[in-house]
């Protein structure tokens, strides 16, 4: 690539501005050459001749190096993602939802020598995770990985645990703040950290998950019955992305989880993300850092956009691993039920319940049930009724 | 490199039996050819035949693609270092005092297409430090890093704040469970953590630190007064290693340094290390992990070995880079003195004086310092003086 790196950047939300704004306050290799956005006459600041509505503008300049795509729409995101790659041009993105949906797709069009494909902002904006997950740790030598991935849902639940605020309350606090979008659906309901979980277990074990049976399960039903029964037990609530091979067998999932307070992921708070990194010969790593805003999530863009620069590519070498897991869903997980009018002893297919209570005011079990069994469950979606996953004691 | 990638290992001690104990349960593509040893006679454990007494038996043979060098000596590992890479072999080395020592030279041995030199087990074993600064972090990206480096002080300083112990008491637990050796001097002086501080700058800011003229103060003078006077300023004591770059100039140090509860370097405890990296954009990332034992160290030893089977190896791009800064003493730091017979406030060169405190049991004063004037002090080298840096209001 030529003296100046030039960019093509799709999308001018908060990290396309973002990274705009790092990129104009220092003198970097990097220029942003044409910013493609969807709706024409909205007033953008910079000077008005960098934009266009029209993606061919990017996509046929021999002149643009790398693409840069930000944009919500998943489907957009695909297109241009998979247009640019054809093109020869370097992709950089940050849409999860695209990347985890067709991640099956997008490695078969990264053959040798074609141009790279890189989304570290997609996962946990500012920690440096896939990229280390892909280049340090050797094939085989992740046992597991577990992290509040979500700055929405760990924000809500922080100010619930320190606030005594409701779900409700601390809602419309997140979206006040800017840490919730106007549909948080895919966020509170943890799709957002299913699609990120995908992306890290495809570069921890080179396993591509299938996304829909990926069991997710979000905090929208949280009650303050719940948050007690943390408290007395003397744990926290987060929302866990987690995934752990074991008998060459990978299973993964989102759900609630009771951490104890003296667990590295229990200090995470607000918007933050962390992530540990399970290894059998020394522990585990934990990476802490912001995970969520324009700046922080512009700064892994930069960062990627640096090593595309470099022809620095992901080489999904555990993809090709002889011994590789297989994903499955039949694994059981200790969970605390906690539920109203549904008799969920009845509607959830248990292995076993080891406690039940019941007053006036919510009746909780705990037990162990299958992973497939929480997967194939309707009534665990019913409003009056919440799962958390209980501690393993043996894991850090 | 062919089927298997041929080890050859210098040194067979803590590290080296937990490489060989890692390598022997685990089918992998890499084999240990040949472990060379100092001591002829000493009981080995595995197949005498592979152990040898003759670095020779290594270096000359050309099977052997890659040299793992986990020696104490550091004179020695340099010689065995320089011949393996001017042989063509890879090199793997955790020696940091070696490396930090030699790096000048041993970045101008590494020319396009030689053989790798990597070393992350060289600093925090298995947190993955080095190499995220090196090719996640782009030139210019990294703002300041501090870090608590060494397993054997944090060890020592964790059992005197939560069991009261006395140094010396804590630097014999340490001992008796393996945490510092019979000589604990390189890591009580804080040498060991400058070693691990100048390889750190060098892939996080691509200065090459001159090792003698970084600052180094341990923690073998603390007393109950200094543990006293954190707590009740609501801060622990921790050793830090810090390397921050402000208008072009760089600085570095390692120093003990107050650090208050709600910062995430207080929660790092025992033998464990945790490095923060700023950025301008995001804060700070938070990397945690083992710090030092046996296994941990090999993890990391594994992954770099992996890492130059693919030939990896580290471009050291920072170091080319025309906007690298330029190392510096010429900065003042906020500092706590406590002392009893020495007049440190007339034996040190302080630029400002704070607060004074003198009683019939110590004396302290706080005040502003260059680094520059702690280095050339030798009355703060007195047995009856503890300095310690005071937190950085503005720093997160």
């Amino acid at each position: 690539m030529s003296s100046k790196v030039r960019i093509g950047l799709f999308g001018f939300g908060c990290v396309g501005r973002g990274l705009y704004d790092i990129l104009s306050r220092n003198n970097t290799e990097f220029h942003v050459e044409k910013v493609c956005v969807r709706q024409r006459y909205k007033h953008r600041g910079p000077d008005s001749n960098l934009f266009t509505y029209d993606p061919k503008e990017i996509l046929d300049d021999p002149n643009i190096d790398i693409v840069v795509e930000l944009i919500d729409d998943h489907e957009a995101a695909y297109s241009l993602a998979t247009e640019a790659l054809q093109r020869g041009k370097a992709v950089v993105s940050a849409n999860k939802r695209m990347l985890a949906g067709n991640l099956d797709t997008l490695l078969g069009l990264q053959k040798d020598r074609s141009p790279s494909l890189l989304y570290e902002a997609a996962c946990c904006a500012s920690i440096p995770i896939i990229r280390t997950l892909e280049n340090y740790y050797p094939s085989g030598a992740v046992h597991g990985i577990e992290g509040i991935v979500n700055g929405t849902t760990n924000y809500i639940l922080t100010r619930m645990f320190h606030d005594g605020l409701s779900f409700g309350e601390a809602l419309s606090l997140a979206q006040q703040n800017g840490f919730a979008e106007s549909d948080p659906s895919m966020d509170i309901e943890a799709f957002d950290a299913k699609f990120k979980l995908c992306l890290l277990a495809t570069h921890a074990f080179g396993v591509v998950l299938p996304v829909d049976k990926v069991f997710n399960y979000g905090i929208s039903t949280i009650a303050k019955e719940d948050i007690a029964y943390a408290r007395s037990h003397g744990s926290t609530i987060k929302l866990i992305a987690r995934s752990a091979r074991e008998d060459g067998q990978l299973s993964a999932a989102v759900l609630p989880a009771f951490i104890p307070l003296d667990h590295p992921l229990s200090s995470v708070g607000n918007e933050y993300n962390g992530v540990l990194v399970h290894t059998p010969y020394s522990d585990a790593q934990f990476f802490h850092g912001r995970g969520a805003g324009g700046h922080p999530t512009a700064s892994a863009v930069l960062a990627d956009i640096s090593a595309a620069a470099s022809h620095y590519r992901y080489n999904y070498d555990k993809t090709q691993s002889d011994t590789k897991p297989a994903f499955t869903n039949d694994i059981a997980v200790d969970v605390y039920c906690r539920y109203g009018d549904t008799d969920i002893a009845r509607e959830l297919s248990l292995d076993s319940i080891d406690r039940r209570y019941s007053s006036k005011t919510h009746n909780y079990i705990t037990g162990r049930v299958q992973l497939e069994a929480l997967l194939q469950s309707k009534s665990v979606r019913n409003t009056d009724v919440f799962v958390g996953v209980l501690p393993v004691v043996s894991q850090s």
